[in-house]
């Protein structure tokens, strides 16, 4: 029982608010002989990092990994591997303002209440920041997951009503990246910057969707019956600020559909089961079937806009707000290298798990 | 680490294929002194049992829930709770056909890869026969979270394209169970039963939703980071059979909104801080708020359908197959007292877990 | 967090009380491919049960397992395996007198205080009938540790202050049972069963130990830092009733040692690295060496004695008592096929555990 | 799973080696409004730190704790406790002398083998050093059983053959530290410390044993079946370096007594139930019993010691060795505050865990 944990073998554990020293982890149950440097993780870390473009927030973080611990030599040494991101521009003056006031559809209540104290600053340790850390743990898991050829593509595919539809390939990283706003359809990301910078001067901010497609040869990643890979996939997807829900495969749309469209029609190619159709997303009994990996995830806008807003205070009044600092029009952009991390964790996790399937 | 375990404090394990002895489980943490016997359990088991009406599948299973320990003269004693439902109507021999092959969209495929081995009888342990355990764990769960007053309704709110509007409303089981669909909405429902009945008359089956409300005045149920409420609730759904999508409040049409349109104000009622919309669906920032907590589940129609199919066999040969065994057309109705098993004991699990807290 | 579930990877969840239907428990991790019938177990189940010679309690109890789940066609499956033990021969009317009384040194006062409820018949969840359930779990981890030629020597070193000096040697679980009280020194045994039926006609009974010598080729078990082999063999072995103390290697007798005394010189034997003393009993930095692992373990005398005693009532009033039920005068003989499991599964726990340790 | 985690609901996980930049590490679970400042922390670590005197190695380690996160204003705010001791006086050039050799009943040989990597720099992981971490687990976790005035007593009771008697009495810190040695009674701490300046001389290095003895007046602490507050405890305790026994109360010596002479008779004192002796040492059924908790923990000499040994090297060749390092001659001392340190997150574990045992 852990609530800053996450995985089963390959375990992330957190620590950090937004504006406090730093923030940082540990990598658990990291297997010894992969290579590892901070160079590996920090361009993982720079596709994260506030003030990349005109679509992010103006927070600037230089967002510099340490390593502590783990590894010797340049290689994992089977022991837990420490971490630490400094927190650099805090600005903390900037939430003063906001002490004693519960910012609409922010954790600021439900902190409070319960625990009866709040760090304030920056959202502390609801904020966002805490991704970073994800992002680390995200780059080490690529590295396990890479030995076996499981690639992660993830971009935008939705920004308020503006969708991409090709929402089932596979895009690069550096094709994805073309994009500031990391949607790799061109006309399509075009739009998404317009309506974005368009939101932005309204003082609002606005959802969106990332899709993630991935390449999985692997059958047989997740477990009957509580880790089932699309479940453990979901809740760690679902642990990702503003998150409001999560789609497997065909997703919400499989309400409307017969089995008989729905179903995935087994196949032989090149001497492998595939399936003609990829419905299921990948994942069949809660278990990876080879076929790429496919989900969506909604983002909800971000809570902080520059309008007013009507809220309470800490002691129950009705007051308004209006809140200063500097924050994401739009949550997507940003969120892409955060939701390939996780997917890395979990899917890292699950092929060490399998290693224990079978007696030798 | 368990495979076979839900939740923390409050936490279930299980076990059982549909067609050997018995399924069963063990409840451990739940507290000492609530007053417990099977008849609690029972009625619940009685709702989700199979051939219960025209739109379930005619497979009868008495499912009687026999409670082996853990209770003393009538009351929980702290001790684990072990329980078994002997599994009655099995004909196995119903399965021997699909011994050498794999039904489409089943997870014969994936579990036969991972393990090397499959009980092939009813699907083994990947059958939904499982959520029989669940639906235990859930009554017991019940009785925890009634100590606080939370109530939880769940009922189907779409089948194909039909859709019951109000989604948000609670409706209690008496009134859900007025249609054997469980759509409260009785027009809606009637369609509903009409295109479920058609669908099986032409061997076919059909996707469908089912929606949450939970009364929850429970401010701070959920925890930083990885046991947010939304994330742990979202986890254990996906563990059920044939969800392929999750949302929390507004869920996925949360992309197309603008921040001052999702933002949930603050307001106080009766000396409380409620919000006037209820956009978040009752968590901020991973924690209960104090709102009704609103879910909705996307249900794959079921992959067991009576027309011809293509498949490969276990010697990786395409062949046809046509399944003759009993099964449900839509998934839904029965899903109704498993999702709301499900919710309970998450919200048993965060319940205890939050008496932790703070220092007393 | 789970109070009633054992090990990691493969992990043993168990439920019962001495006087319920039946008590029994559910193993998650076990893996596919291991030939797994109830004869296997039943043999070992055999050792363990009571009324089986002149030093062991009279109560009888037929301890037939039955396997639930988990397996098909004779394998196991990789999902969980259920099992129950039914109670027989539970007399629950020797133990009304015991209801309103705590007895001495036995649970009955901690469990009532801790949950205000106690299943006082033969000491509820608190009996060492739970036990048998620990076998269960232990002979299937047998099979595991088997196919790395990993084997467990248990037997009863000492009763009372007649003790076996030899106890770094192996023996066969048919040396050992040559003795009714397990200890494979004919000369020391006799002695040990003249004491205990000494002690027994006096109403009375006695302490004892039971050694464990485990060969072990492989080198590796245990991981840094809180899941060392001797803490987590530490962990299990005082989860058994009664233990008082456990010991690694030399033990307790280290304190007196000089360094120069205590170390292990490293060595080649055939190629491979020894050691040529065993002062750390196998296992250094709390990983094993390929060395036997030697662990001593201490047992307390039964609590139930014949004697009158002084106690106190559930009222909080000074009474004698004088218990009539049967019992073990020396439990260290049926202790050893428990200690025996909780060895295996441990060592069954970090063997697939090591897996993985490195990248592939 | 988290091989460097300890705990269930209060939690630590940590990460380190020796010559790293830093050691450090991650509380979870600790509950809000607690005050805590890294002043708090510090004395507790300086009881720890290396150098302190004639009987501890000379290896300096200024040991400056700093918090990174989960407090705010001075009280803890529920969130994760991240904090990070950095190191200073590493001297990495002592040990490259011991690279490529495993030095007798150290780690350097089963870490290697593992992991097929090791960082030989002063153990690495394996290191002693980490135990510095625990002091800080060990210091917020005594500010959560203070609030129930739970009081642990630690000091050294043996070095060598030289044995202090009253080890089941309460000695303060104040009256603990009074000592170098840390044994609270004078004459034979003198002798104590006789005995290791002469065994340093010899550049040797001497066993030794720390007792506890902690002031607990809650009933209830420790969860049947696996969770047991002695099964915990010791083994916390088993994963303190160079641990070879843990006894609970009357410990080994009970093999010798008879159940008449082992019974703790319960008896009424000031209106509570408390036993007239205390052999079971607190816990009973593996719950506490509101008695003292009496533990001893056996420690084996330090394996590094100035005198030429034998062993191997990494390429299977027998070598000697004559390691030059600094080192403790006799642990003991140093773990006093360690394994009060320990001591306190069991028992803060246990008591957060107890707010669950019963229905509201």
């Amino acid at each position: 029982m852990s609530s800053n944990s996450l995985g089963k073998i390959y375990r992330l554990t957190t620590f950090g608010e937004s504006h406090g020293k730093a923030i940082g982890g540990i990598i658990d149950g990291c297997p010894a002989g992969i290579e590892l440097t901070e160079v590996d993780i920090q361009q993982d870390l720079d596709r994260r990092k506030p003030g990349q473009s005109s679509v992010t927030t103006e927070r600037k973080e230089s967002d510099i990994v340490q390593l502590l611990s783990g590894t010797f030599e340049g290689k994992t040494t089977g022991t837990s591997i420490g971490f630490i991101i400094p927190n650099k521009d805090q600005r903390s003056k900037d939430y003063s303002a906001i002490k004693d006031v519960y910012r609409p559809s922010h954790a600021d209540f439900t902190y409070e209440s319960k625990y009866g104290i709040r760090d304030y600053r920056g959202g502390g340790r609801s904020s966002a920041r805490e991704t970073a850390n994800w992002v680390v743990g995200g780059a080490v898991a690529q590295k396990i997951i890479n030995t076996v050829e499981i690639d992660i593509s993830c971009y935008v595919s939705k920004v308020g009503s503006i969708e991409m539809l090709e929402s089932d390939s596979f895009f690069t990283d550096a094709e994805v990246d073309v994009s500031i706003v990391r949607c790799p359809n061109q006309s399509v990301s075009t739009k998404m910057i317009a309506l974005i910078e368009e939101t932005k001067k309204q003082g609002d901010s606005i959802g969106g969707a990332v899709s993630v497609v991935i390449k999985n040869d692997v059958v047989g990643l997740g477990r009957p019956i509580f880790n089932k890979l699309s479940a453990d996939l979901s809740h760690a997807l679902f642990s990702i600020n503003a998150v409001k829900s999560v789609e497997i495969g065909i997703g919400k749309s499989t309400t409307e559909l017969k089995g008989s469209e729905q179903n995935d029609a087994f196949t032989i190619e090149n001497g492998k089961v595939k399936t003609s159709s990829n419905n299921s997303g990948g994942v069949q009994g809660g278990i990876s079937n080879g076929q790429d990996i496919l989900i969506t995830i909604s983002f909800k806008p971000p809570a902080t806009i520059s309008q007013k807003q009507f809220t309470v205070s800490t002691s129950n009044e009705q007051v308004d707000i209006e809140v200063e600092g500097r924050h994401d029009p739009c949550v997507v952009p940003r969120a892409v290298p955060v939701v390939k991390a996780i997917c890395a964790m979990v899917l890292a996790d699950h092929l060490l798990l399998k290693r224990t399937d079978k007696i030798e």
